[in-house]
């Protein structure tokens, strides 16, 4: 298994950022530089396309205060993409271009960080590698603030979010609780097809903080009769509730519920730009209550820094360091994981899964 | 001037929340705790709505710990409201009601905290005092994330919003550098009639970081066939733009542009909830770019305490302490204001402005 062996290093980001992806480019790159067998680290300007454009920088020579900043700096710093492989079989012309690049620049290491679409990345140029014959390792190194990345505990970049989203639901609650009045709060939350994120609003709920009264996920067939029956039910109660929506809800039809025209008019027509939270917003002023306040915590929820658990950062930071150990250490076509050691106190330590196993699945909330 | 005697005193909030509204309530409450000449501190629930209708507690026995927490808690604790008095010429009972209820309680001190129209309030009840030669010292302290209220340097509760907006328009702008592709935010920010916080957000603009490229404020006629010129300009040289947008602009016919349909079609039926930013978002995809994220901030700005400024904490605390410290010593009629001692280092003191200069009025960006 062991095949240390000298060469060089690069590093890419693909798909949609999260507040502490560029902790585990901070790892890699700090890993890589520290490595005797590692003489330059290379990094990927917008992913796999940097590589495919020729489009690569040189971090070798980054000082180390650039790289501490770079551990706390938001957003992918090395940008990223959303390109697809498409397999080999069908387009032999951009691996043997990935692979022409990788012989030019001497890349033994390869790490790539991102989602399910990135492992897929991983996976393909691997298992093109080994149809080839050609010396590489690479390794993936997990982001979403989704948490839908089969195999590891959990994913960096999602308790940053989830820490956001409980402590804007927390705030926004205690603002709705300001006037003698009722007032519906309604926030939309990141997750297409995963409702970890919404989930993670539970998190706002103590003994002093009654809300959120309602979430929904988009693993549960969202229905509106029923949606309205019960939030009338707790509203005769409770005459300010907070009420968590998916942004990927869906009807027993599979359509987004932010796509249906819940008045049978066509006052929609922009289902890119509202969203779940606006369509409920409007039915629920219509049969339940004037005063409905729509919060969509939108990309603030990703990008957050000034928010960011420090648990997360250094998780990720941890990941990306791990990610050159183990591609130094002969692993290849894997990701690395985090394992949950112990529950308390609380300590996660990296592994590896197979990489054909990751991509291109999600791990749903249930 | 000096009119030390004893009594008891009364606080209340009213208006919108901001996230440090609560440092002022704890300042007043910790210095009536503090003073020889106070028995009871008293809190009205919901503000003169809660004198209206007795409901009114007792905080004299709250423990120190409790007011700790409250220094550092969002939103109006006290709980606020949106009630106005009538001049006293037409509602007399409300009046009466009132000062009775500071008879039967036995306030010598009241402390208001709210924006223009709670100002309005400590005047009316204090021209009323007079009227009747009724024994109360009363004063307001300003709060307002809007800093539109006149005769102080800014307002306790801006410093926090414009930290927070500063701060979101730094990691959007970052999230939206992240694909190598066009990219047009829009985010929308609060302030109906005062830009403040809407310029604020130049906050985020630095040698390394651009953005935001263009900013609107209520206080300028929008012209929306200049703003589109304008955008193409600066979209042709950068394909990475960030526009901050007040909500309240308005052509110059005075109509609001989030009411305005840009596209001749009914298609927004939902003023009240979308905004501008939807508004101009549309607009731009149909003229200028395909790739638009519309943020609006919402609530979220005004009850961020999480990142509160602890400069905006301190002063909004310290305008609690003395607003009783003024009210003890005789004062009246008036508000506290922040004066600005020095500049470098940054350093106010409180001060008075006679309350009738303050009442109604606003203090615009231009």
């Amino acid at each position: 298994m062991m095949k240390y062996r000298k060469g060089n290093c690069l590093v890419g980001q693909s798909g949609g950022p999260t507040s502490i992806i560029n902790a585990s480019a901070a790892g890699v790159i700090e890993a890589a530089i520290a490595s005797p067998y590692i003489e330059k680290i290379y990094g990927a300007h917008y992913g796999i396309e940097g590589i495919l454009n020729d489009d690569i920088f040189d971090f070798s020579k980054e000082d180390e205060e650039n790289l501490k900043l770079l551990k706390y700096s938001p957003s992918s710093a090395l940008g990223a993409c959303r390109y697809k492989l498409k397999p080999y079989m069908k387009s032999i012309e951009e691996y043997e271009r990935v692979f022409s690049q990788f012989k030019k620049y001497n890349i033994k290491y390869f790490v790539y960080i991102g989602r399910n679409d990135s492992m897929d990345t991983v996976d393909k140029l691997n298992s093109y590698a080994k149809s080839i014959n050609f010396d590489i390792n690479i390794i993936g190194v997990p982001k979403t603030i989704d948490n839908d990345l089969f195999g590891t505990d959990h994913c960096p970049g999602f308790g940053s979010a989830a820490k956001y989203v409980a402590t804007s639901i927390i705030e926004l609650s205690r603002d709705g609780a300001v006037y003698d009045n009722e007032i519906i709060n309604i926030v939309e939350v990141m997750g297409r097809n995963a409702g970890w994120l919404a989930a993670s609003s539970i998190l706002a709920k103590t003994d002093i903080q009654m809300s959120p009264d309602m979430i929904y996920l988009p693993e549960v067939i969202f229905d509106v009769e029923e949606f309205i029956t019960k939030l009338i039910e707790k509203f005769n109660k409770k005459k300010k509730l907070t009420v968590v929506v998916s942004e990927g809800i869906k009807d027993k039809s599979g359509r987004y519920i932010c796509e249906i025209d819940t008045l049978n008019k066509d006052i929609f027509g922009h289902a890119q730009m509202g969203g779940v939270g606006d369509v409920l917003g409007n039915l629920i002023k219509e049969k339940v209550c004037k005063r409905v306040k729509v919060v969509e915590l939108n990309i603030l929820q990703r990008c957050a820094m000034h928010w960011a658990s420090k648990t997360d950062i250094d998780e990720a930071y941890k990941c990306g360091l791990d990610a050159v150990e183990y591609a130094l250490g002969g692993y290849t076509g894997k990701m690395v994981t985090l394992e949950r050691v112990s529950e308390y106190p609380y300590f996660c330590k990296t592994g590896l899964i197979d990489i054909e196993k990751v991509a291109n699945r999600e791990k749903k909330y249930r």
